[in-house]
This record gives C-alpha cells, sequence and structure tokens, in this order.
C-alpha cells in the first residue's frame, strides 16, 4: 500500500510541478532511473502535445484570467458611472464630489490594479522568461495600486474635514485603513526582500509563501472594506426625504446598481482569489537551495 | 540547468507531499531509483527526527490552529455579549430581541462553525487514520452551520415582517442571502459527490478542487457579510437621537466594541483561509487513479 502510494505522489508532482510540455518531458529525462523504466516511462506516459496535462492547464488558466480581467474593467467602469450619473460627478473641492473619488481610486487601486498586480506571475507567458522585468513590473503595479488607493484615502479626509465629520469611527473605516497600511507595508516588505540586494536567497526563500499569504489576505480584506462601503454610502445616500429620493428599502435604481457594483466586485475578487490559489498555476521556480545570493543584476530568478 | 532544476522539483515534492516522518522514508524506499542512488540518499539525506520538515510542519499547524480556534470561541462570545448587554438580550416574538439571534446565530453557524468544519482535513492527528469517520464529522458540522445559518435567517425575516420593514434590499442581504444558498448547494453537491455511493471516484478526483475553491470562496462571502452586517448595525442603532444614546461617530463603548468584533472576525477568517492555503497541510491522499468506484462502507480514502 505505501508503495503505491508514494509512487502516485511522485507521478502527481509530476503533472503539478512541470506545466509546460517541455518541462514535462525534462523531468522524465533527468530523473534518475534505470535506462528500461526510462524507456518504459516513455513509451507508456508521454501523451500527444495537445493532451499534455499543462497544455490544458494553460488553456484553462486563459479561460479564467480573460473573463476575471473583463469583471476587472466592469468593476471601475460601474463604480465611475454610479459616481458620475447618481451621486453628481467629480472634483477636488472639499464637496461630496471630491469624496465621489473615494470609491472610484480604491476600486481603482486596491481591488482591480492589486489584484491584475498579483495574478501577474501566473500568466504562463511569463514563466519562460527572465523574472526580473515581472518583477519591476509587479512592484510598479503594485506602487500604481497602492498611489490610488492613498489617494482615495485623502479624498475622504478631505471631505470629511472640510464637512466636520470624524475620521475613522465606523468599521468601514477600520478595515479600509487597516487594509492600505498593510499593503504599504507589504509593498514596502517586498521591496526590501525581494528586489532591492540586501536580503539573502534563503530569506527570500523563507519569506516568500509569508509575502504570498499576506498578498491573498490583503485582496480578502479590500473586498471586504468596498462591500461594507458601498452598503454604507447606499443607506446615506438613499434615505428617501433628501429632494423626494426613494429610500434604499424600496431598490431604486440607483440602489440595484450599487448592490449590482458589489456582486461584480465579489466575484472579480473571488476569481483572483481562485486563480491564486491553484497551485497548477504557480510560476514553476528553479532550484535556488545552497545558492549563494546574487546582487539584483545578475538575478535571473528565485 | 535543466537537469538541476527538475531534480529540485522532485525533491521539493518530497517534502511537500510527505509531510509525516514516516511517508518521508517510504518514498525514498519506493521510488524508483537504483540501489546505490539509494543508499547515498539515506545516508544524505535523512536527518534527525526533530530536524524532519514534516514534524516542523505538525508543529507550526498547531501553532496557528489553536490561536485560530481561540479566536472563533472569542467570535461567538463577543457578539453574545454585544446582543445581550447593548441590544437587549434575545426573544423569539418577532421583536428586536429576536433580530438579536441573527448575528448571534450568522456568526456561530456561518463563519465560525463552517471555518472549523473547513479545516478538519487539515488537522495531521486524522492522518493517519481511515478518512470515512472524519468525512462524516466534516459534513456533520458542516450540516450544523447550515442549520444555525438557516435559523438565523429565520430570525431576521420574522423581525422584519412584524415590524413591515422590506426583506432583502441592502448589498449586504444580498451578499448573506447568496452565502447561505451557496452553503447549501455546497452541502448538498458534498453530500451527493463526495459520501453518497452514487458518484465515480474520477468525478470526485475532479470535482474535489472546486469543492476546495468554493468552501474558501463562502467563507470569504461570510466574512463580508458579518462585516457589512455589523456596520449597518452600529449606523442603525447608534443615532445619537434615540434615548440619548451617542452617534456612532463619537465611537462610544459599544461602537467600539462593535468594531473591535469586526476584527476579531476578519482574524479569524482569514487564520482559517491561510491554513487552508498552506500545502503541506493538506490531508495526504493516497493513489486513486484507476481505482474502481467502492460504495460508502467499502471506502477508506479518496
Amino acid at each position: 500500500m505505501p508503495r503505491n502510494v508514494n509512487k502516485e505522489v511522485i507521478k502527481q508532482a509530476d503533472a503539478a510541478d512541470c506545466p509546460l510540455p517541455l518541462t514535462r518531458l525534462n523531468t522524465a529525462e533527468c530523473r534518475s532511473e534505470t535506462l528500461a523504466e526510462n524507456q518504459k516511462r516513455e513509451v507508456k506516459t508521454i501523451p500527444a502535445p495537445a493532451d499534455f496535462p499543462g497544455m490544458r492547464s494553460v488553456v484553462t488558466f486563459y479561460l479564467c484570467y480573460l473573463p476575471c480581467m473583463c469583471l476587472g474593467v466592469a468593476c471601475v467602469a460601474c463604480v465611475s458611472l454610479w459616481c458620475s450619473r447618481w451621486r453628481g460627478g467629480f472634483a477636488w473641492d472639499g464637496s461630496a464630489r471630491q469624496f465621489n473619488w473615494h470609491p472610484v481610486l480604491m476600486v481603482t487601486g486596491l481591488l482591480v490594479l492589486y489584484g491584475n498586480g498579483a495574478v501577474l506571475y501566473r500568466i504562463p507567458l511569463t514563466w519562460g522568461q527572465n523574472k526580473l522585468p515581472w518583477k519591476l513590473l509587479h512592484a510598479g503595479v503594485m506602487l500604481l495600486a497602492l498611489l490610488f488607493s492613498v489617494l482615495g484615502l485623502c479624498a475622504v479626509f478631505d471631505f470629511h474635514n472640510a464637512a466636520q465629520i470624524p475620521n475613522l469611527y465606523s468599521l468601514h473605516s477600520w478595515i479600509g485603513i487597516a487594509t492600505t497600511a498593510l499593503f504599504a507595508m507589504q509593498w514596502l516588505g517586498g521591496l526590501v526582500v525581494f528586489l532591492l540586494p540586501c536580503s539573502t536567497m534563503s530569506l527570500r526563500k523563507l519569506l516568500k509563501p509569508f509575502h504570498v499569504w499576506m498578498g491573498a489576505s490583503i485582496l480578502s480584506l479590500s473586498i471586504v472594506a468596498c462591500i461594507s462601503g458601498i452598503n454604507e454610502k447606499l443607506f446615506f445616500v438613499l434615505k428617501g426625504s433628501v429632494n423626494g429620493s426613494q429610500p434604499y428599502s424600496l431598490l431604486p435604481p440607483e440602489a440595484r446598481f450599487g448592490n449590482f457594483l458589489g456582486i461584480l466586485i465579489v466575484a472579480f475578487g473571488l476569481a483572483v482569489l481562485g486563480i491564486l490559489s491553484n497551485s497548477k498555476w504557480q510560476r514553476p521556480e528553479p532550484n535556488t537551495e545552497g545558492v549563494a545570493y546574487r546582487p539584483l543584476h545578475q538575478e535571473e530568478d528565485e
């Protein structure tokens, strides 16, 4: 029983860790097996290119990735449309029109740009290439996402201060500010540990799972902050007493649109988390154990 | 370069897939290697028991699992305390005291019991044993969680109907009802596919990753629903005009306690999602490829 189990474990490891056909062939070649066993393996297990699990995995990836990107674009379009059509548009003058930048910048930065930056390494197109440019792009997209988020916070703080509304009292605001703070720490930590030449390869290997888990947690918190914020805003503005507007409970068009935006946000977030959680779509990492530290310009992969 | 890379991939597969010391020894024995290579491997790589990555992994698991369970207990205690101390306690008479069952039952069922049921297979104590009793316990805990959630929904529907408040209009309610519906479908699907003797082993293997991803998504949605619900409730009850209560914006004790409860909920949810996402803590699954379907009473593992 244990013999069968462990042989299968090795077989499964091949399929999971060698997602590209070429890599899979190399695995069979490089395994420390007898020649007879190698020949038997080649005859029995190498399928036609179209049947490679890796190829299927790549196709499945794009079938998930492309709709996910469309959901992200839809989130940005819908939050912009909500603020421009129902909430009076945009300005930077301390008025409610300045507040409108808050949902747009947070959804664009802390959710959509962040989600795109998070799944960058999962794109199979990038796997055969030097990792450094993609690492710089990952850091760049995340920096842009962070700047959008900080600007989004400035918009709401300015509006609150001008209208003499206290800052940071609601659970939404606590979750939102904590998410942005964690994001800033994650970005700085990522810069120091994974990009700048001041950390060892062993430290990078040690901290990578934590960086990945923290990244997914920040995205989850971002979804929580977005949904609680939209819910709160719809209760604030749809009171049924100001300017003859219908109350939220009667589900006027703005309420239905806001709820629909919330569902889009949840769908985008869960799709990104789904892509991140699929081990078959992780960038294959080469041997780094025992490799001496290499500074940034010499680095290819870790 | 490819030779090194692929040898390392196999090494890493050993560490990840064979978390128990005994299993790890068996892996070396069962691998299709020459005798000389096996001997070399044994001399070079078998560490002292305390150094086994599997043993470290098990210890790390319990260091995460036990605080996570404490967070769950704290969530149930705090939501009960909030409703009994500040919201007037509990009843089942259509009043606001019936509403109080809603947060308590949802947090207990859809979050804490659900989270406990989800991580059940990750407990290393269960790995060396027949899977069926643990599968029945997983289904049982999840059924209890579902019953608590449905009862929690009944509490709020009854209260709304008695007070003539419309049901299901807010984004919180849309997310909450969708989460409970997905949970019910997930439970029924899990029963049919993974427990009852009416599905094939290949179907189980095919659907298992989807079941796991959907399970984690339902937990994420549950966190979103809990946070948006607490945020909404605190705005409803802390208006600063009824019975001389202070407004939410001045952060009276109830507001601070409610926000603290929200943070506990987020911490518990992220801890459970972190445990679920760690591949080293997944129950090792034996070979099932090509195994004919076995009915429930004969089944040991899939």
